[in-house]
């Protein structure tokens, strides 16, 4: 098979501004239409399609990019239904940060306000009398329309019923374990019982290394007709590409400064994320360690000494060296993975591998 | 075209009694397997399985027997692909509650804890530091699943691809209108201005007549095969049995004692909920009427007396009268619907006249 002709020479970060500029045009073509279609139901009706508009085109949209790379593997030629999907699956990620965002009481998302914190500002200036309830509930409802929104448009898509049933099967299945898995993670977040290392490895793996990676890789591939083993392939390198992203994130979030997180530096440490280098750490630190880890992980006062402390402990003990090898790992099976990938094309599998590689070197 | 088997001689009572039982059964049968695929995310998984399954199974189920009207109406004999379509919008409709609880911040429904209350007590159990917020943020995932359950059952139905396509857009689209509609709705229930009969009319379109009445039986009658004339006859007359529930909804809301309603007679009053009722008396009501008017509407402490005295005025004004009028000439209309339906078993049209003649008659 030959290669697709938007693949061939494409470097990773044209790739992916390539992708980026085709989602954004068909999410504007879908919400320009859905504007009118919900501009009967009220006003907040072609209100909520220009407001999902700006939130999803302002995206990073590597999910997006991902479901046309699993195609563009595949396929020698684009038709617009892959763009399709990869719009549905950006506006499934933009619901589930709208909803985020009001769990978190986030009033910041992509730069600018988050969703109910538009509509807080709204409910405000037409006088509601609990502004902070009306956002969120506002909220709510725009994440809802948001996931429909989504399956309205999976379901607009020209191929086999066959494909169609595929598509929307695995669609909907791996959103139910990406909402459980949410569910989890909003516990580890209120409860005062730490997190183990099987509980965070889980969560790793299913909303980074199989929701984030391998489910568009999947849904891109499926859409594009691949036979069974190399989507099978492709789903098992997409999980690995993943869970790798997910422990450089946190290598950032632990090592970084503002200039690589955008956060203040050791944010994830005083906010006590729990990450596998924060259950590792404390699993092989002494009980006079753990004593002082105590006083500093989680709490927002902690000073840049003892920020530092925990840096050197985790080197120290062994953890960054330990987890740097497993990120190797990671990488190196997702090589081997990629290349078993049945009637792929070379070009596509390039950006597979550019992508490994970038997931383990990245510096932010 | 021969009735289908079930409705033979099938009262309504009979009917609908029926339908739960099997839709009951079929939800039983997609959560224990979910159960399983939902363990492998943590301990929430099976969890919300179970708890979505109780959920929606204490439902009263209209809409998805309606689902199943809508397919009896054209088929032979039921495959179980309608029950299991009937399945999947009981759980978008439980996923709808477990949102609009907690917004409304309710505590029961259905005769037992709210989902979201729920995830509060286990919270406090568990001894998180925010067991509101906890219960929320859970209830939110929990509906989020429900939604992608609920694609999922409609992505396995064992149907021609075109038929999948058709049944998925129809539903997804009319979720995002729900969607709108509800975001209103949260906004009138917000907001110190008063909804127009015209937003309420809207509202009333949306939310019952084509969410609760035209949806289910258009779904149910595609899933059938039925001719695409046939579907418009039946979502129109779809739309007037719904605005005629909700037209009956508000008269028993007003003038129904806790015998009828559940609640405290007149709390629609004192709740100040903004029904056709409502906005007509209001724009019929002299200045000095409509200053009394001001301080019981919404009014969670107006007495028996004042209660009477909007019950009066809405019969004095002859906005009863003419509501009533309204509901008979909604009632002939979907008759005269139901009977231009094309290639319908007689049998599936009896229970079609039947619900007519409920909704027009109903006490409670």
């Amino acid at each position: 098979m030959e290669s697709a002709p938007t693949l061939v020479r494409a470097t990773l970060t044209a790739y992916l501004e390539d992708a980026r500029s085709g989602i954004r045009q068909t999410l504007g073509d879908y919400f320009s239409r859905k504007m009118f279609d919900l501009r009967g139901i009220g006003a907040w009706g072609s209100d909520v399609a220009l407001r999902l508009h700006e939130f999803s085109a302002g995206g990073k949209m590597l999910r997006g990019a991902l479901v046309l790379l699993g195609a563009d593997i595949f396929s020698r030629e684009r038709d617009g239904e892959e763009l399709k999907l990869s719009a549905a699956v950006e506006l499934l990620q933009s619901a589930l940060l709208i909803h985020d965002d009001i769990m978190d009481r986030d009033m910041l998302r992509r730069g600018a306000e988050s969703v109910h914190a538009q509509y807080r500002r709204l409910g405000a200036a037409i006088g509601v009398g609990e502004p902070d309830r009306f956002g969120e509930s506002l909220g709510i409802c725009a994440a809802d329309v948001a996931i429909f929104a989504a399956f309205e448009i999976v379901a607009s898509l020209a191929v086999p019923g066959s494909i169609l049933a595929a598509v929307t099967a695995m669609c909907s299945r791996e959103m139910t374990y990406v909402g459980a898995a949410q569910m989890q993670d909003v516990t580890f977040g209120h409860s005062p019982r730490a997190a183990s290392e099987e509980e965070v490895q889980r969560l790793c793996r299913y909303k980074t290394g199989r929701y984030t990676f391998s489910l568009p890789l999947s849904l891109g591939g499926l859409l594009a007709g691949a036979p069974e083993r190399s989507l099978e392939a492709l789903s098992q390198a997409g999980e690995r590409m993943g869970v790798l992203f997910q422990l450089k994130d946190d290598e950032i979030g632990l090592f970084g400064g503002p200039g690589e997180t955008g956060k203040p530096g050791g944010s994830d440490i005083t906010e006590g994320k729990q990450t596998l280098y924060h259950v590792r750490m404390v699993r092989a630190a002494s009980p006079s360690q753990r004593r002082r880890l105590a006083r500093i992980l989680g709490n927002q006062g902690a000073n840049d000494r003892e920020i530092e402390y925990v840096r050197s402990l985790v080197m120290e003990l062994g953890v960054r060296d330990e987890l740097s090898a497993e990120m190797t790992r990671l990488a190196e099976e997702a090589h081997a993975l990629a290349d078993t990938i049945y009637d792929a094309s070379s070009a596509g599998l390039r950006i597979v591998h550019e992508i490994i590689e970038y997931n383990l070197r990245r510096g932010r």
